[in-house]
């Protein structure tokens, strides 16, 4: 078996989406075609959270691609963090514009211009859309799926009568995406706030969900921003209050995209390629007939049986009965990640059994036919929890939370590196000052990924200043 | 009862979409924003189609809506037809692009050179995906949902190893069209073929699926191409066929847009506002409760019953408990077009009954609460057929038959108009030149639709040159 996951993560990425067709470059730079198989995934994910939204009475809708430029230039912090990588259209046809329009990189300013035409009353709040949409960010350093020009996500924008009501709306959707990428995607959520230098251009305050990688390397997984008044005061969104004034609206942008498809596959994959967590995967169950199965109808009949009663339990099952070797079909469809493979040939027949692989598991297991679909289900439970569980336990090996100084910060990376090992999430002591940040930056490449909301420990001194520290921070290497 | 969509159509159609709040215009010219009704209605036709998908195994994937302009240039006929409206990135950030990026009219051309890496054997035939994406066509004229400068669609792209099988394609999807125009849109579907003149840019044969508006002017609903190996040539995609030769592959491409949002709008509408069929309205029912309800809490009691009782029979209630008046709640549901209210009074409550209202028709009628969720759910149905009937009645009406020259085109578009009617669909017969279709437009403002399949009736006699007809064709006016 192949050490390319150990030796060469990167190299290894690449390859297992490629060898699972999720995806396929593209002509234009930086921008990727998502394949079926990786399409699927998004689908699942939409799904998923569109339940989210509706227990929330929060309805999609959809905006316009294309932003006039003044307005991006009505919030000068939004703008400024956006404007080096926006794509935009000049000319249409032969005809040059009078205003140049870009290509959203988000949606804050568009959707408060229409809050602003909309909202009159406190009757109308909270208003509350969500939408699902391509966006653009152009960025010099591409990876398929985890940064790319153009990348689909979902955005939702709020807007409330108070502060209050606003801030319940930021955490109430950070906690949606802990559970969605926790109990969907299997993959353990660090949910915290994220420091002033890494916050959203135009926000008061943001919140992430951070992930850590299979390499130690953490991805932002979704982020939830409360935005004050920053917005309702550039695009005048205002309501009339129940004591008859005019007041500005308190509003939240919240947005999680295609990038936790590449988060699922770097927290999950190993050597074989894909692991899929039962919940998301398009194929749950791949029937195999094995042996000489062409010479015996009954095998493929049985499997015909097989696949019935799974179906009939809603569990998401395909049989393979092409032409390739079993050896071929295994290898095939471990790269894609399904969950579990049944194999069924002649000895199987006569003991009325399958033989059973669970994808994240060494040894194959029989079973007994009768009431497969029960035995089949509770498997599929079992690795949803398994996969989380696996997750969490690597997590706590990569976490790190006695490194006081720089210097014993990086002896601790030159150690990993030596060892061939990752560096993973340390925890430190922050005295809040963007020094630190930059100083950690500059000297290791880690960057604060945010603020935990339950640390393991209090850390009491900086890392860098010494000084006496005001946060407890995670830092990491990212995506 | 205003007169409005009787005196001036466009008036009432603009009028009708925004009070039941459907959409919003946007700051950027021809952009309109899907507000969550509107939206809603998208998503479930989206719904709704991915059902046909599903069962012709074709799956959804999603293309860069960004395209190279050295990819239009390679296909002559789709560049000439596209170019006048395109819009084009030209710059990212500060920085001019070496090649300006269109954004994608639709994508024959990206998806073509793809299909040129992907399709390397008949086995790999046929290659066959969907997209449900934006696209861009800077319109001169926009209309909300009929023609706007983005819109939304699906646009299914397929290979094939031989023309009949492409063909096939392209005619089972016509068919699928016309199957979700007429089973849920209730619009009565008019398939046929485009003439050379108003084929797909690029395409061998285009053909349509027309409806008939109210005010009898057309909405082009769906159309699909059969493109040959245009397409194939022009992106050299080839496969090895069983004979071991290598073969250009036929493609097919096909689409349908939001634009159906309007259609049906403009097909079932009524003075009172919107009038949704049953199979794709948000909401089915709404409870609306009467009299001094708020006195009698057993109303809201019975109410909250009947809803659960439609709920748990899978039809989409609401019960409306808010202030406002039943003449506000009554008005209010009309203009947003649910098909059935159900009103609740005391008087009600007494008789063990309930007052309905079909949106479409005028009396109402009182039921036994008792099997309410039968009778509803039989309601619908029914309400369902009608809308689609009703529809094909007033269509025919409001075809011609026996126009046989350009003289009589005129006297009866003139006569239409002194009668504030429609012209309508008219059949005539074309001798298949260019010349006849601009003289008709010329004169009239007509433009050929499609050949139908089955005509009602030959014509035999061009209605221009009075030569013999090859054709017979619909002629209408467009949106
Ligand atoms: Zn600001
Ligand atoms: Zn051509």
């Amino acid at each position: 078996m192949s050490n390319l996951q150990k030796e060469d993560f990167s190299k290894w990425y690449l390859r297992t989406i490629q060898n699972a067709d999720l995806m396929s470059y593209s002509p234009v730079r930086g921008c990727i075609i998502f394949k079926p198989d990786g399409y699927e995934l998004w689908e699942r994910i939409q799904k998923q959270f569109n339940k989210y939204l509706e227990t929330q009475k929060i309805r999609n809708s959809y905006f316009p691609l294309l932003i006039p430029k003044h307005f991006f230039e009505k919030e000068a912090d939004h703008i400024k963090g956006f404007a080096p990588e926006l794509p935009w259209v000049t000319q249409v046809g032969d005809e040059k514009l009078e205003e140049p329009l870009a290509l959203r990189p988000t949606s804050e300013t568009i959707i408060g211009s229409s809050f602003s035409d909309w909202i009159q009353s406190y009757r109308d709040l909270p208003y509350e859309v969500n939408q699902w949409a391509n966006v653009f960010r152009w960025e010099k350093k591409t990876i398929p799926f985890l940064r790319t020009s153009e990348f689909l996500w979902q955005e939702g924008h709020t807007a409330h009568a108070s502060e209050e009501d606003a801030r319940n709306r930021t955490m109430n959707v950070l906690d949606a995406y802990a559970d969605l990428i926790e109990n969907f995607l299997a993959i353990p959520a660090y949910k915290g706030q994220k420091t002033p230098s890494e916050r959203f251009a135009g926000a008061v305050d943001t919140y992430s969900i951070e992930s850590m990688m299979r390499d130690g390397k953490a991805v932002q997984a979704g982020t939830s921003h409360y935005l004050g008044n920053n917005f309702a005061k550039s695009f005048n969104i205002k309501f009339l209050d129940k004591d008859n004034k005019h007041k500005y609206v308190f509003t939240t942008s919240w947005g999680s995209s295609t990038r936790l498809i590449g988060a699922m596959i770097m927290e999950h994959g190993d050597e074989k390629g894909l692991v899929l967590p039962p919940a998301i995967a398009p194929t749950q169950v791949i029937l195999v007939p094995v042996g000489p199965w062409q010479k015996n109808p009954k095998i493929i009949e049985q499997l015909n049986n097989i696949e019935q009663k799974l179906k009939d339990k809603n569990i998401r099952v395909q049989l393979d009965d092409s032409d390739s070797s079993p050896g071929f079909k295994f290898n095939d469809w471990e790269s894609k990640g399904v969950p579990i493979r049944i194999e069924f040939g002649p000895r199987d027949l006569e003991n009325n059994q399958v033989t059973i692989k669970l994808r994240d598991l060494n040894d194959k297991e029989t079973t007994p036919i009768l009431e497969i679909e029960d035995y089949i289900s509770n498997q599929l439970k079992l690795m949803q929890k398994r996969l989380l569980e696996s997750a969490r336990k690597r997590n706590k090996e990569n976490e790190y939370y006695n490194i006081d100084t720089l210097e014993d910060l990086k002896k601790h990376i030159e150690k990993k590196k030596e060892e061939n090992n990752t560096p993973g999430f340390i925890l430190i002591g922050w005295d809040g000052t963007a020094e630190t940040e930059a100083k950690i930056k500059e000297e290791t490449g880690f960057t604060t990924r945010n603020i935990p909301f339950n640390p393991p420990i209090e850390k009491k001194i900086d890392i860098v200043s010494g000084k006496p520290a005001k946060y407890t921070v995670w830092i990491a290497r990212a995506y």
